[in-house]
């Protein structure tokens, strides 16, 4: 965003930067100010340094240049509720003070809210996540957690008034209690879990696969990364939330299920970058198996920065166009999206252009 | 056609066999006697006995059943004119006399000219293929050769009034004196160049690559395949052909021109199979640079037939339905298609869905 | 066998058809009987074609010149002790006095047991192993298993007199207890895990970068395969065994051991071929990170089958010359060769080529 | 050579930091000053600082630290002789008179004679390249070229008593008249074409696959790759020198000669990285046909610069023990080795183990 912001380097990554998004009336980098939460607060500066270092990501101008939105950024984030025991209506509290008061100390038009953590291990939904009047009254129970943390943010995003997008496979706010919020402030939200890599390829390539009426016997893929994604998805119970999101649209694509396989591995010398080898066996004409095979080398920062950019620009923009609800035209951002079955890339972009076009 | 029509198998890798088109009114498998010309006639039973034993297609037994079609049409094929000296005017007429015996013979209602004969070097059009009445001149001329021998069957098939489909990279009815010849005679024409195998990938993944705004620096693609087709490739005046409309793609989805690079190399060990090594070379935020490695293992003639016959069903039904020249909806089935500029896939599948839904 | 007795196939795949094993006075392919034991015997001839139909194994011509042999051999495979419960040493007794009527009805000269079943899960050895006495006084005692099924044959044989050889991750004739066995009775035996595809190219890849001074960050193995031995290998108790001795070669030629995964996943439409995708992350001069990635497709049992031939053929060549216990000289078959600490494919090599010149 | 005299890496890609060179009495790093001839000098800091921004080589701080040697080192390289037209023995005594000057200005108990420079084209050899005494009468006469570059150096180096490496696929040493000249010099020489990425693996490959009689059908190999190197080769002249090089190795380990293809190809945006795709087709037990794929990304000057360390250490080794001629025990080095027609990479790293261990 400040290289953005100080024009250090061209939009590439950008969809918001595309002709087709021309005509919106989108917010510059420039307007924006960066704030947050965090379990364990970093400074930015440090940490770019440090992927500049481990991973060759930035150029050290670029984070020498940057340094003071860096470290003024810095200054802004919090400590995260999540880090102490706390009932769910305090630490939503809390949350709604401290984005108050971050809009006073900026004096700020608008916030997003936009979950960026690490994956939270599956949370099972209840009767208490279908309607809004039952999980307002689950949160004023102390006993079990009514939401994980990224619901928590969620509902305190809505209940502000505020558009709200979730970049993760966690909740997030993904039940029809915080649905029936949204639209109950008329605001928008977003999600969830950004398309970025294995599973963008996945809903590129299956629909060809259908529209040439080739069979998908199986599609395997597996996935080694390092960095803290990586780290984090090591761990079992988070890795089942991104394995569940990045394996569900072949079979809502194909319109049948083929065998199939999602790995995530943490390989620690790969830093910040990620490879995925996907294995594709196909049967054609006359029972002919065939095959394709693809390896794809991302570094994963570098691709979801910008979309989260655009996410935020968009769900700003949604907000001042008074749009309500789940913002299902951003379907082709997500793995999993909120609003709408559509799993096909092409489709979901078609429905992108439609909207950006107007 | 014949395993189709005996229900010897799915019918996997038809595009018409898909339920898009369900309410098209195609002709049957079993509607359809297959015939033509060829350099050298072969017996289909011995040709797909040899595919068997050395590329695994087909079963022993769907050979066995099919035989009496497989040796009924092989009595079908005559030597084709190219091969010995003859003037324009006299080659059409003997292609269009052999037609006109076919049809009588087998009492056909409709015929559909398919050009998959190998592909032919590049043929440079002049002012002579501008207008219909400058290329009948020149036709009548016996110096030079007005047309190559694909542009020869093309003009022969229209001129009768018979729905042309040329599969291969040489001229057929691409110029604008052949599309007023179709015009004139009110026949549907399509082409050219199946797209099958690596270039359908190519214009399934620029696009993606476009939507994300995800600069490609270098795309360079490399084919191996043996077999009839690879051998005929291995000749550079054949291959250039090949080459300029594999690598044609790219540009028009990107709407820039990255490097790029196309080798075709015959490799005999891999006999009627192809692997296509494609190395994508991208950029992406902050000008960090990541790539996409993909492998395709296909069997060439698996991925045509079944196209082959869905351009031959659609072209019929075309007639049927008194559509006049250039079947532009038919964009997704090609290469370098004809009638649209369109390179984009899911653009050109869009297309052809709707024409299909009517 | 059968294919080679009959010369209806080179001897490929065969080492030792190589020149260097021009001077060992092997048996010639006519000179073997097969028989067995299976927990579900199976007709060759049936098993031949469903192989042929699924996977393109062998031609139907081999199968058909072959069937006399094929129907010969079933008839010599009996049903396995391990298929019904039964005292270790009743089952020792009835392996052996199988043994013992397979040599008199054929006048057979020579025996040798390979065990080619499937994998068992890793089974832990004890005190009982180690010396003979104590292994003999398990095996006498009924409660719970001294042994495995396959250290069950590799007793039984060995104790007979007869080689043993081990193409599997399975116990065999892995202890000490059963090491004393074989120099107690004279005998010679080797293994185990036939070293066929993605660890032969480990053990061939490994000493490059070892002899370039290349460090190896993290050697990533997926491997995929359909078929019988796919599907033994999903149950993760059976995958343990396999993964270990696929594991294990490298920090023993690296001298150091870098991060690594193995993994073993059975997919369906694979039928009898494997895909083996390894990723190399290597550290070169001044901390530079490359990489090297392999695809190996390759047909498990064709690789296995020709080493099974080998294997055979040097166990009894060895039983002639008089040699006793482990067959060290054989390491470069096996993934986890009895008998040495040597793990290098080529210093393998050289030990077997020094064997084969005598 | 800065970084590790001042220890600022490990000596990782170093062979000579190998502990089976633990005995040999190597120069240190420290013990060298840099010199040469360039066409087009450069300053070495610079060409570093260019190739830490494009390629991510080196770090800022090695570059930094390292700067004075790279200034001075800078200073020693002279224009090249080639780069005007000059009669052969002028040439000849300049280079000469320079390497004069660099001994003496820097107090040198030896100088190396490396060749790096890009790949010259294939030089055609004849009877004056025999007998040294035919190749000095030749360079007497003024008119066509007796050597090219290369060989000037190579002349220059060996008559003035210095031990000479060309790293490079270029003549160099290479024919009966130098190596005489060697010899009468009584001074050590070594090359062709430093085996650093594709063709090491390829001579790592194909000995496994002889050794288990596997048949080799094809092997095709695609070289991209950017930089200055990428650059010259893409010049059809040049290349042809090179895929010379790459392509010999195979028939010699294998005995016969597979269906084998190597292209190399200028791909800008790779800069100093190069990607090679490797397909080995092969054949094995029953005629079933199996593929290997590999794809080596490796940053190739990181890759060469330990070994041309490796090189000029050992062959000041090689001086001063009295070893005159073609070093043959470094073929493990090179992709066309001098002295010996060894190309199986594990014989050839045996040979050297045993010089290593005296």
């Amino acid at each position: 965003l400040a290289c953005l912001a100080r024009q250090l380097t061209p939009p590439t990554g950008l969809v918001t930067a595309l002709p087709v998004c021309d005509g919106l009336d989108l917010n510059a980098p420039a307007d924006f100010v960066v704030g947050g939460h965090d379990l364990h607060p970093v400074d930015f500066r440090e940490a770019a340094l440090g992927l500049n270092e481990r991973s060759g990501m930035f150029t050290a101008r670029q984070i020498e240049v940057c340094s003071p939105d860096l470290l003024a950024w810095s200054a802004n984030v919090r400590v995260a509720p999540g880090s102490r025991p706390e009932a769910p209506r305090a630490a939503i509290e809390r949350i709604q003070s401290d984005l108050k008061a971050f809009r006073i100390a900026h004096r700020l038009d608008q916030i997003v809210v936009v979950n960026v953590a690490s994956t939270e291990p599956p949370f099972e939904l209840g009767a208490d996540h279908e309607r809004l009047s039952a999980l307002a009254a689950a949160l004023d129970r102390a006993s079990s957690p009514a939401l994980p943390a990224s619901g928590m943010y969620a509902y305190a995003a809505l209940d502000l008034g505020l558009p709200y997008v979730n970049f993760t496979p966690s909740l997030g706010a993904s039940c029809s209690a915080l649905d029936e919020l949204a639209r109950a402030r008329g605001v928008p939200y977003g999600g969830k879990d950004g398309k970025t890599g294995e599973t963008l390829l996945k809903t590129v390539l299956a629909p060809a696969f259908a529209a040439r009426n080739l069979r998908v016997l199986s599609w395997i893929g597996h996935n080694i990364l390092g960095g803290g994604d990586g780290r984090t998805l090591n761990d079992p119970a988070n890795k089942a939330s991104k394995v569940k999101s990045k394996d569900g649209s072949l079979a809502a694509i194909l319109g049948y299920k083929p065998q199939s396989l999602v790995s995530i591995e943490y390989v620690e010398s790969l830093d910040d970058w990620k490879t995925a080898w996907d294995h594709i066996h196909f049967e054609g004409f006359l029972g002919t198996k065939m095959a394709l095979q693809f390896t794809w080398q991302g570094c994963d920062s570098m691709l979801a920065a910008p979309l989260v950019i655009d996410l935020a620009r968009l769900a700003l923009l949604s907000q001042r166009r008074g749009e309500v609800g789940a913002m299902a035209h951003l379907a082709c951002f997500f793995k999993s999206p909120t609003g709408t079955a559509e799993h096909d890339f092409f489709k979901q972009w078609a429905a992108f252009e439609e909207y950006a076009r107007g």
